[in-house]
Formats: structure tokens, sequence, C-alpha cells
């Protein structure tokens, strides 16, 4: 049997790991979809895609899972959600079983065939991607909220630094 | 003539039903355009286009308006607003007349030889989606305030609880 | 029940009309779903979608069918076709089957719920849009493959001198 | 030497012309590049492209500068904007610098062989787009902070009435 | 009163310069649209929008015409060709009066109030960029039919090994 | 050091297989990413993103090598070939070097830091996706070309008969 998570992963912390092992107990494989995954360089976004498989994988390595049973893939969002269901079965390898809190996926799945099980979240207010980020925004700790692969990942990459410049600079050529 | 009214129908009230009402003791025919057709199961577009246009077809029928005078089609919003008069004009059937209080409707139409005619509405504060979908979300009343059809037709869907849950769940995988 | 048929329209012709009567033999009402409604001034596509719908109304008017039971709407092409039937749920209202002699749509549909029934096509090699534009194009007679209405409409919109330019032109500063 | 420059120019002020002489004493051409290009009829960006390149022209004409020597062109913002540096390499001819305060285009452009040069800014808090259009809105003087040749533009093309008209307005049918 | 003429100038060529001549005796400025901006490394279109706007650059001032009246900017294809006319407006600065020979591009502009004039083409046979583009595959000599700014340019980005790689490789894993 | 190969793999073949092999005997890990991924049920592509994984999933398996040194990704195609480069770099972790033998990969990768390798292929003219495409429609032994698992994976998905499909069917509602 094969589960699926989801997340933005921004960035990949203990409780998303977490929940990957609880996966691998109850599942022969995970599915680890990164959503959003065409976003990067935003405040809530700051990671691409790459790097954000990149941390996953490196998260994975470090701990006693295997590496060889796990599936990260990314999704882009899609405008017609009603769709949603269908995107992610033609995007993804198939997958059993769903662990998700989040009642909007349960609505978005019904009808589906795909079995959605709430899992059992790591203290969800302490481990919290938005949380996180304030953290590094702030200079308070937050290197213990993650893998340390995450947190090497992070430093390799200058993630601080950019973090705190897509928070300061008002306005962003860029800007959608 | 054919006059042409235009709306998200997030849901269709009375108030519109009263505006379909006004075109067609003026016009020959009236098409109804359901905006933003490409969203749903957002907090502003909680009904898929292919909803709202049965909504609005239920609505016609059970009133003794002529459904063969109604043409109900959807249109996308576009980026470049500067070419909407255009494209209203290659994605619907030809129309001599749209009815709107909107100042901004009327701006975009000007220089598209569209006359736009500002129709009398029915007790504006009243009719209102966005209060109907806070009126459902906190319980209170809101059927009287749309065509028996389209209660008919939400409680059909479970529409309360999709809006219910679409308000509730804080963070979605699907967030653009 | 509520039958769907599908057709790229360009243009409608008798073989058509000759479907949505047989499905209102058999349905209470019929979608008749204007698919590539995105294309215009191509050679497969001349026809806006506007133009389209307003050709099947007429049509539909001048024949002895209710147009009260007919829903025209037009579908967008969309890249990831394995997502299609997800798509067509969304932007159409309910229907119970589809009318296709086309494999590829029964395909498309299978897992859907949604029936797929092989209409009884009045003289196929007859009645077929891409020679009904080259007719157009080599001046010989086509008006009696089409309603009465599409050909009256057609005239009225210079439609035979716009199906020439499309052909005739080689280079065409707006081509994909 | 070509020095680039960018903005969204909602609209061109007396800071940007500014800006267009430094660039011009230094370098041997200038690209002034409108970014946002495909947005307009909008709060933050009510001019199209077209509108913002003409003020820019006007401006420049009306001014001692070169015309040859400014090249004047759109950009569109893109969602992943990690490839940013690489999509105005291929939409813009080459440059050789760019004029920029902004940390965020100075992260971006790091990497990308491209030098960024923080300008010196005329009265940065005096000479600012956002409450240009705040003062327009505000019937307060504005035509001071911008070319004479912009509030002449602006005139002929009703901007002000177009302006007001964006930010009176509460709904509009073509809101993404 | 401005010209506005048209092209995909894979590459620009004496035709298309000569062009630029004809409407800049009978108008005071003229704007040169890019068009197919977007496409690039494509056997139609192997360069990038920049690289195009580069040579056109280039090309006027080599030659005896003032830049200053020389408005060149890129424009994107549409899908929806029935709005085009529209988007062109909403991109370009005013212009008056279109030199185009194309039937389908009169076609277009028809009802768009924008005036259309054949220009006079120097030798379109002897001129044509797809002829070029075959000639530099085929090692012919094509240097005489561009402007010497326009073989230079291609010489110094090695345009001509580009064009050959994009026709000799068989697939290719950026097709669309 | 990690390598990166890529391809459509409609379906994964021997070749490709035996290229994963080349690679990880070179370096570390190895990125497979899947182009095109956004295509699907077209004569070219066949096979969802979703079903390509898992093919190239289930052959690494039953060969020996180490899945977990292998990573397998989606990537779409783009319009803007120019930011292909940086746009892989977006979407995948870092790769040091790209096995191929295509001299249109190795112009575009140019000027990004990319070592690129062109590859021993495996009998290239044997193993080649579009001609096992064709056999598999003209009845012909195909199976003995891609790994044992390909041919398992096609026969429950009833590749055959989705592949025999697209190529029958004249025409097709869903054609961009």
């Amino acid at each position: 049997m094969r589960g699926m998570m989801m997340g933005r992963f921004q960035p990949f912390h203990l409780g998303h790991l977490d929940l990957v092992q609880q996966i691998l107990q109850e599942c022969d494989e995970v599915i680890i979809t990164v959503t959003s995954s065409q976003f990067n360089y935003l405040k809530k976004d700051p990671f691409t895609a790459g790097e954000r498989i990149e941390m996953i994988r490196n998260s994975i390595k470090e701990s006693n899972l295997d590496l060889a049973k796990c599936i990260i893939l990314p999704i882009e969002n899609q405008f017609n959600i009603a769709t949603w269901a269908s995107y992610l079965k033609s995007m993804l390898p198939h997958f059993d079983r769903v662990y998700s809190g989040n009642i909007y996926v349960q609505m978005l799945l019904k009808n589906s065939q795909i079995e959605v099980v709430p899992p059992k979240f790591l203290e969800k207010e302490k481990y919290n991607a938005t949380q996180i980020r304030s953290k590094i925004i702030l200079n308070e700790d937050w290197e213990y909220l993650v893998p340390h692969a995450v947190s090497e990942f992070i430093k390799k990459i200058n993630g601080k630094n950019r973090i705190e410049i897509i928070n300061t600079s008002d306005t962003k050529p860029t800007e959608y």
C-alpha cells in the first residue's frame, strides 16, 4: 500500500518528518507531494521546488528512513480546484491513501476513491513552517524545529538572507 | 434586442432574478454571463461554473420566465483588462446593451459600441451574495434571499458544508 | 435525464442538428458543448465561440425543437487530457449520458461514472464540417448541408470571405 | 556600455526621469524596462503598457535627453521568479548593468553576471508613484511630481477619471 | 502621424528596412512590432525577442534613419485571435495606420478604427526571412539580403551555428 | 557528484535503463527528468507523468540498481526556451552534469555552468520509443525492448488499447 502526504515544505520540519515515519509504519511506500511547486522567492514560498526536494531527501537520508520507499514529487497549484483530485491522479504514481487532517483536502478528494486518513501530528503548534520563517526573520532559534539536514541546507544556500530580503523589500518588480 | 447582465452568482439571488425579469420586459432575449467561471472551491467563489449555471436555469424554470429567451454563458477572467470588451464580444453571441450599474464596467465598455444601461436594483443592500455567504456560515436565515430553486440546489450539493469548510480550513494545498 | 453532445461546430450542420433531435427524443434536456471555444480565425476554427453559439441557437429556433431544453455551453481545450472528464464536470451542469461515437471520448470518460452512448449519425460522410469548409473555399454548394439559419448567419457575418482569407494568407502575425 | 532601469511607471515621475539622466551620464544607452506590462485598469496598475511607454517617450522628448539612446521595453511578470534573470536576458537587448537600489533585485541578479548599481534617488519619499495615485484620487496637487508630458498625457486620456473609477467601484466583474 | 509595421524579423532583412524607410517618409514615427516575441530557439523562430530588437536597432543606426523616430516593441501571440486588435492597442502606444499587405491582418483590424495601408514591398521573393534561414543552413550566400548590422550581429552571437543545430537535432526535450 | 538524464519516456525502454546504469557507475546519484510532463493521451505522449514515473521506479526496482540513488522528477515544457537552463535549475535539485548526446541540449546548457557529457547509447536505432509505440500499434513484438516491469505495467493499465485508440480516432474534442 502506498500513502501520500503533501505540503509546501517551506521549509520541511520535524513535524513533516514525523509524518513520513508514521506513514512508512503503515504503508510500503510514501509519496511526499511538494505543492505550490511553481512558486519561489516569495514570502510564503521562499524556496524553489528543487531546493525543497533536496531538503526532504537530505532529511530522510540522515534519519533511519529508507529513501527508496520515499517518492518525492512536485505539484503545481491549479486555478480550477474542482479538478484537483483528477490532477493529482495524473501527475503522481498510484496511491491508496492520503494522510491529511485538512477537511478541505478531505472534501476535494471525496468521490475520488482515495481514502483520507487524519494523521497524528507531532505538536502542531510547535512545528509550523510559517512560524519557522518568522523566527528566521526575527533572529530567534529555529534550527531545533527542523531536521539537521534542513538547517545545514538553508545555511549552505544562504536561505536566512533570502528570507530576510524577501520580507524587507517593500516593492518587487516581479510581483504578480 | 438582446440585453446582457453579468455576475459571479455565488450564489444567484432574488436581486439577480429581478434583473433578469427587468431585462426581459425591455429586450427579446437576455444573456446571463457567469463571470470568474474558472474559479471554484474558494471563499469568494465556492460554486463551480456548472453549478452556477444549473442554479440559474432552475431559478428561471421555477419563475414565470421563458427559459428559451435566457442565454446563460460562462466567461473567464482575464489579466489584460483593457481587452475585456473585445473578449466578451468574441465569447458571447451578439448583444446590444449591458445592464450594469457598475461605473467600472461602463468605463471598460466605452468605445466598444455597447450601450450600458443602469438597472433598477431590487434592494441592493439586502440582496447581496457576499452577505448570503456570510449568513450561511453564521447559520443565519438566508434562504429567503434566493430563489427557492437555489436553496434547494445548495442543499442537494451540500453547499452549506462546502462553504463552511472553505472558510474554516486555514491552509489549503491548492492556494494560488 | 440529461444527455450531452459535443463538437467544435465549425460550422454546426444538419448532422449535428439531427443528433440534437435524437437526444431530445431520449432525454429531457441536452447539453450542446462547444469545444475548442478559445480558438477562432484559424483554418480549423474560423468562427468564435459566440458565433458558434448563435448559429446553434438560431438552428434550434428554426427547427421544431424546444430551445428551453437545449443548454449550449463553451469548453476550452486543456493540455492535461487525463483530467478532461473532471474538467467537463466542473464547467457543465450535471449530465447523465454523453452521445459520442468517438472511442477516444469513450476512453477518457471511462471511470467517470458517465455513460457514453454511440449515436446514429446522419450520413457521416456527407455531413462533415471539414468538408463544408472546403466546399466554401472551392465555391461549391454547401448550404444544403447546414440548417438554413446557419447559412444565413454565415452570410450575415461575411463568413465565406473570412474562411477564404484565413486559407489564402500564407503567413499570419498571430500564428502560435 | 548599456545601463538598465526598471519600474511599473504607474505613472512615470520626475524621480524616474532623473534616473534616466543619471544613467545616460554614465552609459551610452539606457534600457527602460516597463514591468508588470500585462496589467492595466487595476488599482496598482491603472495604465496599459502602451500608455506607459507613450508617457516615457513624451517625457524624454520634452527633456534634453536623446531619445535615440533610450530603449523602452515592456516585461511581463512571471510566476517562477527564480528564472527572472534569465527571462530578462531573453526579452531585452544586452545590458551590462542594472541601476537598482532594491536588494531583492540584487539577490535575483546575483549569479547572472549582471552588475547591480544602486542609483542616487531624487528625494525618494517625494517622488513615489503610489503617493501620486493617492493624490490624484484625493484631488491634491500631483502634477509637479511628474514631467509635464506625463500630466498632459494623463489629462488627454482622462486618466484621473480612470483612477477614481478603479478605486471607487467595489466589485469588478474582471477581478482575478 | 504614426505608422506601424510588424513581423517576426527572424531575421530583420533589407525588405524590412526598406519598409521602415517608406513609413518614415509618410509618417512622423514608426512602431516596429516584433511578433511571436515569446518564441525562440525554434526552427521558425531562432532568435530571442531581445536579439531581434538589437538587430533592428543596429540596422537603423547604421542606415540614415532617425532612431528616435522608431519605436521597437515586442508582442506575444495570443490564442483568441478575435481580440488581437484590442490586444495591440493595449500593448503599443497609439498608432494611426498599419502598413501591411496581408489580407488576414486587414480583416482582423477591420472595425478597429485602424487604417491598413498596403506597402510597396522591395522584391518580396528576394527578401524573405524563411529563405534567408534556409540559405544559412545550406551554406549559401545570405549576407547581402540583410543589413550589414544584422549579419554582424548574427556572426557575433554565433547565430549560424544555432540555426544549424535547431534544424539538425531531431528530438528536443523542450518541444511543445 | 550528481548526473542528470532526461527524456519523455513514452515508454521507458532498455536504452534508458542502460543509461541510468552508466550514470550510476560514474556518479553518486542520478536525476531522471521526465520531460513534457504536462502532456498525456496524445500520439507522442500517451502516458501520464504519474504513469511514467511508476514505470521508471518499477524498472529500477527490478534491476540491480539502488532506487535510493535515483531521483525521478517531472518537468513541464516551456514556451520561452532561452530560459530553459534556468528553469531546470529551479525545479530540480542541484546536478553537476547532464548526460545527453543532443547538440540542441548542449547549446541550451552552454553558459549555464552545467557540464554536458555525451553518453554511450545502447543501440540507439533499436531502442527507440517512437518505434516501440509503432510496434505496439502494428501488433509487432516490442516487449523485449523494454524492462519487464514496463511491459507488465503497460499491460496492467491496458496501455496497448490506449495507444491504439489515440492513433485510430481521427478527431478528438480535446485537441489543442
